[in-house]
């Protein structure tokens, strides 16, 4: 415990965090790192300004998204090599959620579930409309609960494409099950891993899942729009006909050949010129998990979450816990209901605790062990006490929503 | 003249650029300005690390894509509202092919140049293999030399899809006769800007083109890997089906339905969480040009390029010119046919002369005159002289590739 504790004091210090600020949002935006910082203004004043299209080769751009891929896989119990960074979560569920449906060619059911983050099931709607434009069988679309996931997974099913955690609840799937039924009906296997890369300890290929795909401004700091990751199983890969084809997943990208040949191994889910800015933040941002095992931040977090749950129900009776209280069905996050959530959420940014608010009346908390420690979750709670003593909320500046909530 | 040469010595002082470099190959990557580095640095210090998730509404991350894309549309003969950021160019292909195919849907041919910038083809290859696994009557790509496009739309073309400037050659495709006679016959038209944007005085709206797409890294100094954009006419906008569909392109993307509804207008071309860093970095590069218009840059490139063209006619009897000699028929690069262009190019970049090699034998010269004037070409043109005289290219270290050539 006293070991946990000071592994984590040190990881705090890798980041620039604002005085006076109690932060429970890094599983929507992750903190600044010092080493994010310092690698950035390298790249403005060392790479790109000095050495401009020369940097491809001499500032080591071209192999970015393998060489931060590399360190992601190492975060998520994959192998090196099977793991690239490329474009958004969103473009990268396309990609493997085409691939899954084309190495299932007799299916025509997407299986997921309303639990699911709407931007992935956003993806499986587009694909299926286009290809129904001309297809001779139609697809379809199946959304279950998150409940009946694995109950609905038969043999009509192509593909089961589901988020390990919940956005708005931090609801845990138990995808060992998910994907031993999967496999057992032939059925192909899409794992988001969001809300759980860099918060659980993921496995991947201990899961045997088919594809995997996650993002890195979360859990792994990279930065606002930070640089997304997809995952294939290192078997697949080279059965994929890629759908979105770029010259940087291109076999020999610089021949300039009117072909596509898609390279082998994972590159060919890469597509066009990535942002180098973005991938050097996140690529800086890795450094951190240097001295940390993911086990580590999991049993940190399950800590701390309870903590937070313990602290809120003896101070907060009117919060009605929105996460499971057993510890192995959650994720790194505590949400609440309450009807004013939103300007629950509000009066608490004002001073200086930030969470968010999810619809339609969730406030989520959070809990990232590498930044946050005893001290901030009690001083969130007693400000969370405070303001629902006082009703601060009540009030119309926290009531007027933002554009982005 | 004179009146030029002063707007011009003014954009160039707007750059960082390397002592004792004369880069030609802002082409294929712009050099960083002032301006982007000092918004780079407050973003970290200011925005980021301060405002962490806050920096969505309270930084405006979440309406760069339309404030970057705004400024894009001035600079292409757009109007507001008709382009926005997103991505990168090859993905950009993909929807903008994708939507076209789908306003066509009796035709199944895709006519496209060997001319073409290579990931054009592939993403045309990518999107025509995908639906042919289940299409009812199969899609196909026919390619052509540049000089037969005109020829070769007929009836039985569903898009034709063209890069304006070669990015080889420079050769100048004839839009406004491609547009005219697709027009004629029912062809949707797609016109990727990659080469033109910045260089030229693009008028996408007079040219009554369908879609265009193009990238933030080169004309438009965005950085390595800078996000791209989209143009989508706006009387087609509201009657496509995107076929990437994400959150960020869903008309209400924080009320988190199940069900993706596109944004009406341009900003349905968006897909999931953009690069904050990289539209950060791109909209700060873009305040160059508030002082200058296409029509100046134009002038003078044609100007700084004919003088590149007659030094090294004189200078370099060996080189021979790949580049059309009317200056209507180009665009803003000049390339030169050499046997050894490869270790010519290594030779002139190891002097600080900085062009690039493309395939199978061309040296390719960018000109750019928001940082280029004229003595700078003409010491290009005497290094050139030099470095071919002496052959001081005939030395293997020079002979030898990088990753990226």
């Amino acid at each position: 415990m006293e070991d946990l504790k000071q592994i984590f004091a040190q990881t705090k210090k890798a980041f620039d965090l604002p005085e006076g600020m109690i932060y429970l949002d890094g599983n929507s935006l992750g903190p600044m790192t010092h080493a994010s910082r310092a690698r950035l203004i390298d790249e403005l004043d060392n790479q790109w300004s000095k050495k401009l299209i020369k940097g491809w080769n001499e500032s080591g751009w071209y192999l970015l998204p393998q060489v931060v891929g590399d360190k992601i896989a190492n975060l998520i119990g994959a192998s090196k090599g099977t793991v690239t960074t490329a474009d958004n979560t969103s473009i990268n569920v396309h990609k493997v959620l085409s691939a899954a449906l084309s190495l299932n060619p007799e299916r025509r059911v997407v299986l997921s579930d309303s639990g699911n983050f709407p931007t992935d099931l956003y993806v499986a709607q587009g694909i299926i409309a286009k290809l129904n434009e001309t297809a001779d069988v139609p697809y379809e679309l199946k959304v279950v609960t998150p409940e009946t996931v694995l109950d609905a997974i038969d043999e009509d099913i192509a593909v089961v494409m589901v988020t390990q955690v919940d956005y708005c609840t931090g609801r845990l799937h138990d995808m060992e099950k998910i994907v031993e039924k999967a496999k057992q009906l032939g059925v192909k296997t899409i794992l988001d891993l969001c809300h759980s890369g860099g918060a659980l300890d993921v496995q991947v290929e201990k899961l045997d899942v088919d594809f995997a795909v996650g993002c890195g401004y979360k859990y792994f700091n990279g930065g606002p729009g930070a640089p997304a990751f997809v995952y294939v199983k290192s078997s697949l890969i080279n059965d994929i006909q890629p759908v979105l084809t770029g010259w940087m997943g291109h076999d020999s990208p610089f021949a300039f050949d009117a072909q596509y040949t898609p390279m082998q191994g994972i590159g060919r889910m890469r597509v066009g010129t990535p942002s180098v800015l973005g991938l050097t933040c996140l690529d800086a941002a890795l450094d951190v998990w240097e001295g940390v095992s993911l086990a580590q931040v999991r049993q940190r977090s399950l800590e701390l979450s309870q903590l937070f749950i313990d602290e809120v129900a003896v101070r907060c009776p009117d919060l009605k816990l929105a996460t499971p209280l057993n510890p192995d069905e959650r994720g790194s996050q505590v949400s609440f209901h309450f009807d004013e959530a939103y300007a629950l959420v509000q009066a608490l940014i004002a001073r200086g605790v930030i969470g968010d608010f999810r619809m339609p009346n969730v406030a989520r908390f959070g809990i990232t062990p590498l930044y946050l420690d005893e001290q901030d979750i009690i001083q969130a709670a007693e400000h969370l006490e405070d303001v629902i003593k006082t009703r601060s909320w009540d009030c119309p500046e926290f009531k007027t929503k933002n554009a982005v909530t």
